[in-house]
């Protein structure tokens, strides 16, 4: 049995998991997300240390390391564009990893035995469900996690798809409506801007303003401003017809998000992930509905299914530790 | 030295080349394409015959055919939705091939000699300007090709992009705009219906009926629905501002489908091909200049470069026949 480590690093909470290659949880560990660039790069060695300190056997099953960054990183490590933990970018994360695992490996078996790598954690969510989680056994395989943004990954034959500078992989940036809301990629109607977490808060406040939400418009204190997804899930889970209403709008257009993406990748399985993903059926039967309608191969002998992510929260870390391990690259 | 046969099966004509490992074409033929299901599989070996009777050394050094149709392509060589060549979809070329293969692979060196494969025709493009054409040594490439339709074909980490069924690819059907025209594949709006020769036509009736595409309207005699690509071709040659103007906003259009794509995907290089790409700088200029604007990483120092395609109309054929020849999968 091997172990790798794996830590998700988001913009608030860093959190690290030690896996074995049968995909058992060993140990985790989670602590808040420093904001400035020094304290980020110690808090990641020593959040490695505490988890390491975890393991019942100790480190001799540790073969090794993977990060997950909010970030865009190139094949060489560096990390750019990283909008929710700013001080990511340009941060020599593989330097400070690199030098803390010479000395972590050379302690437990012989310099230079353990891998390390440093990724996407988008990249890093479809690793793990792929590796470990709803997707095993699909060669084909398209993550979105609708989150504030929209992110993901993409397995393309059995590998990460990665494209010419690591960049690849990033779902949420399509225009699909050039008169939409505008995007802080600088364009219009992005996809992110119509599926998200954020978007779907924004359209609920729209129809509360507009008085065709008033049991999400209640459940907020009354207040527009205050309205976010949780009330619309809140009322819908009560059957309320404003709310089912609202979850049909962000499911239509996150069908057609779909719909695009498969074009182009022809996905064995579609999994949807991240904090929206928690209202479940109440999102994906009417976007499996809507994505029949859209997509020319939605319906009949190549249909692709629509399922909701398998590892949760942990994905990105299990993807991290599945890179460590080396079960996909 | 090994020599490939490939055939590109267009709508209207069959393009059969035979080509070396290192890129020489040897000999070419082309033929109508049949409309019968019957014919088209009778001329299509017919057509792999009079290919190899014009072989100055015979057919030793033959190692396979490859055939490029356009139509979507199981993994298992079922041919699915072709709109340019109906008689395709279901047609069992693969087994038609196969029974005449075996015959002049024995005939030439022994049984199962030859490699046979069936692939959808951008895909083939893509695999051709990848081995032997303008991307060569690049591992990751998009290819998009401008005609009646949009085609285009994805190599990715040195591997053709072809998804869980084969599918993959399809760059033509995003949804860019649902306000856009209706498309064919009951969506509306797709870059296809923005970008594409048949596109650019539609624009320029638009244009020359308002009044804003007088020369281009004169080359076709007056008559706005006589308004091809051609003649605005032709008046932005002789630097007509009205023509210059249909160029930039086909450009827009073309390289905001750029940028959507290559978020997914981040290729090393994009090239344009297909008939309107004979306009050469007059297209990819302005569309540098806008995915320049529209892309994230359009400027700076990860800027993506595109680029004209490099083989023309023989793209698909070298591709066909660079799959036949083994060199990339």
């Amino acid at each position: 049995m091997a172990i790798g480590l794996g830590l998700d690093v988001g913009g608030t909470k860093i959190l690290a998991c030690a896996v074995t290659d049968g995909g058992e949880l060993v140990a985790e560990t989670r602590v808040d997300s420093p904001r400035s660039p020094d304290l980020l790069l110690q808090t990641l060695v020593e959040g490695t240390d505490a988890l390491l300190s975890l393991l019942p056997d100790g480190p001799r099953a540790v073969v090794g390391v993977g990060v997950g960054v909010p970030s865009l990183v190139t094949s060489d490590g560096t990390l750019y564009e990283s909008p929710n933990l700013p001080a990511l970018e340009g941060l020599p994360v593989h330097a400070a990893f690199a030098e803390r695992l010479e000395v972590l490996s050379a302690a437990t078996g012989g310099a230079g035995r353990w891998r390390l790598v440093i990724d996407n954690d988008g990249t890093c969510a479809v690793a793990g469900e792929f590796v470990f989680g709803a997707a095993r056994g699909v060669t084909d395989v398209l993550l979105i996690t609708l989150g504030t943004g929209i992110g993901g990954g993409v397995v393309a034959g059995g590998r990460l798809l990665r494209g010419a500078r690591g960049f690849a992989g990033e779902v949420g940036h399509i225009v699909m409506d050039p008169a939409g809301p505008a995007c802080h990629c600088g364009r219009r109607g992005c996809f992110e801007q119509l599926a998200s977490g954020s978007a779907f808060a924004r359209i609920a406040r729209r129809a509360a303003a507009a008085g065709a939400a008033d049991r999400v418009l209640e459940l907020a204190g009354g207040d527009v401003e205050a309205v976010r997804g949780e009330h619309v899930l809140e009322a819908a889970r009560d059957g309320d017809r404003g709310a089912l209403a609202l979850f049909d709008e962000l499911a239509h257009n996150l069908a057609v998000g779909i719909a695009n993406l498969a074009e182009v990748l022809d996905p064995g399985v579609v999994l949807v992930g991240g904090g929206l993903a928690s209202a479940g059926e109440l999102l994906i039967a009417p976007t499996v509905a809507d994505f029949a309608v859209e997509d020319r191969r939605g319906r009949g002998p190549h249909a692709v299914p629509i399922a909701l992510a398998g590892l949760g929260a942990r994905a990105g870390a299990f993807g991290a530790a599945a890179l460590a391990l080396g079960l996909v690259s």
